[in-house]
């Protein structure tokens, strides 16, 4: 038994705080929870006409079955007492919805503290506090304050929110999308129960088919990778992240915690296996997708569209193409067994424009879906009294080979009626092109998620026996170390060896300030670029001096390319990372950077070059050098493995990491100490 | 008479090929039409029965009332000779949903030659060929082979479609949206009745509250433009335009059209006064804000928000955030006035947390109303059994003095009683987060359209009295005449000449061949930067010499800043037109660029650098320089009215236009004359 069964599977239930008044928490509550089918005791200690259990010691004596589950309407500085006096009648969870928390002054502070102190010492599961429940429509389980709540009805997706009022929004939304909720909780404050636990219960929970995930902290960044790893090899899962602007003086006001990096956040649930969404509409439409199918993991699958009507497709294939999703010409094979269906004026490539469906759409349905690069399949169209879209495509004896969506729009009757048939045919339906797009996409990012979590971290070696203090030669003999190229280099001692690396190394070179204690050499004049005569070197060396040097690093310059960023460092809230940037300022004005959490696969790394938005300067842009992929990805792999190897290193940042086109050559480079971070 | 109203307003209407058969265009289309409640005589020369007319003029002398509109239903090949009878009846327009012309071979062409001759001949005014056509469901005209259109209701948005099954799927969508249709129309082939055309009869069209333009390429750019400054001076117009990506052989067999360059249309389209969306949703959440209600003219108007759930409102403001609109922190007074109405713990500077709403509610609305930053309110809660949120609004008696976007979720049923209480009060309402954004992003968005549309254009003077060739010195010179600031400089016809520049001048200098023939002076080693000596000096100008130089540029280097690309060229669907970009391959790669038609008025050129994703590089990013947007936007306006008083020039570029702290100085360009454009 789960550890969460309790909460979600109580056998009995208690209300404590129960109220006949209207409009009070407790009348709510017992309100929602009247439809379990199990029993509900309702406690009111001040209950005079005898119509409710005085204690919950009085309701557990006279209840046939174990009250698991407490709903605790009291005031908050009576929560921690009623909690203990549930724990002595064997209550296991507990619900919490009211604030006066942490988020409450000083005064909060002592009914959290004492509230923590009752759960340490009662070992109850807490919902809560500062949420407005969940519920569990196909048990009839409907612990929520919010009385809309009772008209939901049993579906497929789970929601898991950090927020009790988007929990409702979602499970509105996916109720009216047709698809419905299986499960849908609030974290709320979540001083105990939180998301990675319930994602947990959620791989074996048998009615949820996708899991839809709103986040706007996290508290244990590593604990919900690995609950995202779990259940995403079962199940598929979506995510909304709050915050990607600065609004965090409300959101603190709301949740009590500090935000967590939106693009981190984002960019390691992506990696974890989570397909990304930017707002609820999205969240709904990918859920809805994702219900009863996915994609088999892979790199990029290829999607077949059919469109009755050529403008919507048109609208569906632009919005795939902004997604990076691909909609592959069909082989010869195909567009002429399409052709032999259609009239020749409509396009027969992909998409293929059908016009109002004819006898032989079937087949139109069955050549498409049959052809070797598509790996999912969506037929759309306005809807036609006399025709049935579903029942079309099942007609073609194509469903349960691939994936499929439907797309229809028309008036809301007809819609409806679509629906219907496709839900009885084990169809997901979206209405609008643009649903229809998001949709497919949404199945695309699955599989690509899934493609790269299947992969293995990669192996990476021990800390190579190189110490501090960190100055650029030895940065660079540990990227050596790690193998990683940098220019030919000499370290000298004093002048005459200066001119002698020059000599040996060939012009041009570079001359540069040597001094672990200095991070921004360029700053106080310690680096000079492109010295092609031992007069000019000499007057670089007085000028070093002048600036403090007693060392200098003299190295062959490198050729010109493009200049990335990549930098090792230790997330706050999970751990190390790797980002990678394009260099210089105009690139860091548009903060264009790929992020993921180390260990990192090769596949998770190979892909991270094509996050970045300008990623065709790394593509031969301007008969400039082309990318190796792999040669990247054995960086990020090595210097992501420094870190997980060697806990006293902080931060690696390579800047430039340049790419030549004899490929990446790291030119200057900063390591910073676990140690020194802390200073 | 507006010459449209014989197609949207016909006294009677003739289906000439009109059938009794289902599944036939003539039976779909006499379908369609019976609920006219004008005559609509059925004509087919093959009627063998007796139940229609034999011909055009047998039913026009049969009818009471002239047959203003035909809906040809015949062939293509036939479709020129009968719009010539219908004219000689005394049909003034002519609808043509069929394809079988210009996009349909040889064939095809000779059947659009001979219907464009019809047309001329006849002066019938034509909306197709390959449209579903039109309907106008207030006066219950339904001209549309679409069958879900008899369900249609009136209501308050037209669309203006390209494509005719857009149409359809966006009255669907805005009936289901609860605003509805006054007007839509598919303009497919577009062979005579456009866009703008539909855009000029629906400024007085009195249903219309906001119209919805869906694109797909653009045939006269300036008509479309004029049309859009016109309608949005009295209506609110939201425009999709299709096309970001290359999929354009799919849109090439839709319409017979070459796509227009998305970007330019986008951009041209929001500065005569449109409100641009990405997708179809937000075309329906846009027109369902703007209907009924406007924003004054505003450079950034302020929102003021309501929420009665906190985890929604935090993805509300997270949206605005991302689109640039203000959330703006409400004054101490307001703070003071919401706070006596609300516990302590709720977030109350905006957005205003309010919790479930209770006593005083009205007053916290009118509080946060009348707030002097606030210029539109939006109110979201979840829907509630006991509470109206509409009513609420309403009863706080704010309505009528700002525009109010009502925001409700919950169960279907509960929303759709807040639709018809928010309808019945004229308050806007969007189901979601998500919606009320887009909806309030729409709003701010108008008003900022029309602020920048307001604005005259600004004036500019001749073209200076300067003529080519334009070699890099005399370009200069016209930007010195344009006032724009250049490096000092010197023409050098000798090497003594350029040594005593580089004393004249001081160093470092910048040498450069100068020849109006060579556009790319430094693919050839025409460039030397940052010379300080004679002796460099002497061999860069041995290397130019060696480049075929006979002329020297010798100018003053310029100091470091953030160089930016300005172009003025002309558009072949718009028009003259300024670019501006940021300078590098980096931002190259990143697309990033304003654009906007000239004339260009000041306050339209002075907002383009605020277009640009990386406009925090222009305002002194990394201790950089800050841009003055009167100085560029001076510019501007500038190379713009050199287009348009010179048509001999067909392109000026600077490249780079360099930010520096003294101010914006040019450092390269290059003029292009129309002749050497068309060789």
């Amino acid at each position: 038994m789960h550890n969460l069964s309790p909460l979600f599977e109580p056998a009995g239930i208690v209300v404590v705080g129960a109220s006949a008044s209207p409009g009070k928490l407790g009348a709510a509550m017992a309100e929602s929870l009247a439809a379990y089918p199990s029993p509900v005791a309702l406690v009111n200690s001040r209950n005079a006409d005898g119509s409710m259990y005085s204690s919950v010691a009085d309701a557990a004596a006279a209840s046939p079955v174990p009250l698991d589950l407490a709903v605790l309407c009291v005031p908050a500085a009576a929560t921690a007492q009623s909690l203990r006096e549930c724990a002595a009648s064997g209550v296991k969870a507990a619900l919490v919805c009211a604030g006066g928390f942490a988020e409450a002054g000083e005064a909060g502070a002592e009914n959290e503290r004492q509230l923590v102190e009752a759960l340490k010492d009662t070992g109850i599961r807490l919902l809560g506090p500062n949420t407005s429940g969940f519920f569990v429509p196909d048990r009839s389980l409907r612990a929520s304050f919010v009385p809309g709540v009772a008209a939901l009805t049993d579906g497929s997706v789970a929601v898991v929110a950090a927020s009790g009022g988007v929990n409702h929004v979602l499970a509105f939304h996916l109720d009216k999308a047709g698809v419905g909720v299986s499960l849908g909780i609030g974290i709320g404050a979540g001083i105990d129960i939180t998301a990675p636990e319930v994602l947990d219960y959620l791989i074996t929970h048998e009615p949820t088919k996708a899991v839809a995930l709103h986040l706007e902290n996290v508290a244990d960044g590593p604990a919900l990778l690995d609950a995202v790893r779990r259940i995403t090899a079962r199940k598929p899962l979506v995510a909304l992240v709050v915050g990607q602007n600065d609004v965090s003086e409300f959101a603190q006001s709301h949740t009590g915690a500090l935000a967590t990096s939106w693009r981190t956040t984002r960019a390691a649930l992506k990696q974890a296996g989570a397909v990304l969404v930017d707002d609820e509409v999205q969240l709904v439409q990918a859920a809805s997708a994702l219900t009863g199918q996915r994609l088999k993991p892979s790199a990029n699958p290829g999607v077949g569209l059919i469109s009755g009507q050529a403008g919507p497709g048109l609208l569906i294939a632009d919005a795939l193409h902004s997604a990076g999703v691909g909609v592959p010409r069909l082989s010869p094979e195909t567009q002429a067994a399409i052709g032999s269906l259609l009239p020749p004026l409509t396009f027969q490539a992909n998409p293929v424009d059908t016009g109002r469906p004819g006898p032989g759409y079937d087949r139109i349905v069955s050549a498409v879906a049959s052809d070797p690069s598509v790996d999912l399949l969506a037929v759309y169209g306005l809807t036609e009294p006399i025709a049935d879209l579903p029942a079309s495509i099942a007609a073609s004896g194509i469903t349960g080979s691939l994936p499929v969506l439907v797309g229809v729009d028309g008036p809301d009757s007809d819609v409806d009626r679509s629906r219907k048939s496709a839900r009885d045919l084990g169809l997901p339906l979206l209405s609008g092109p643009t649903a229809l797009a998001r949709g497919l996409v949404a199945l695309v990012e699955d599989a690509r998620a899934q493609f790269q979590r299947h992969d293995s971290p990669a192996a990476f070696g021990a800390f190579p026996d190189i110490q501090g203090p960190w100055d650029e030669i030895r940065c660079k003999e540990l990227l050596g170390a790690l193998g990683i190229a940098t220019p030919p280099r000499r370290r000298c001692a004093d002048r005459p060896a200066a001119q002698q690396a020059l000599t040996d190394l060939g012009a041009p070179v570079a001359v540069k300030l040597v001094d672990a204690g200095i991070l921004h050499k360029t700053d106080i004049g310690g680096v000079h670029l492109g010295i092609t005569s031992a007069e000019s070197l000499h007057d670089a060396l007085d000028s070093l001096q002048a600036a403090g040097a007693t060392e200098f690093l003299v190295e062959s310059m490198a050729p010109h390319g493009v200049d990335l960023i990549v930098g090792a460092r230790r997330d706050p809230v999970f751990g190390p990372v790797i980002v990678l940037g394009l260099g210089g300022t105009a690139a860091e004005a548009f903060a264009d950077v790929a992020i993921r959490t180390v260990p990192l696969s090769k596949r998770a790394a190979a892909a991270m070059a094509e996050d970045l938005q300008a990623k065709d300067l790394l593509k031969g842009f301007r008969n400039g050098p082309v990318l190796d992929p792999a040669e990247l990805a054995g960086i990020l792999v090595r210097l992501g493995g420094a870190l997980l190897s060697d806990d006293g290193i902080a931060e690696i940042e390579i800047n430039p990491l340049r790419l030549t086109s004899a490929g990446l050559i790291a030119l200057d480079a900063v390591v910073i100490t676990a140690e020194e971070k802390t200073i």
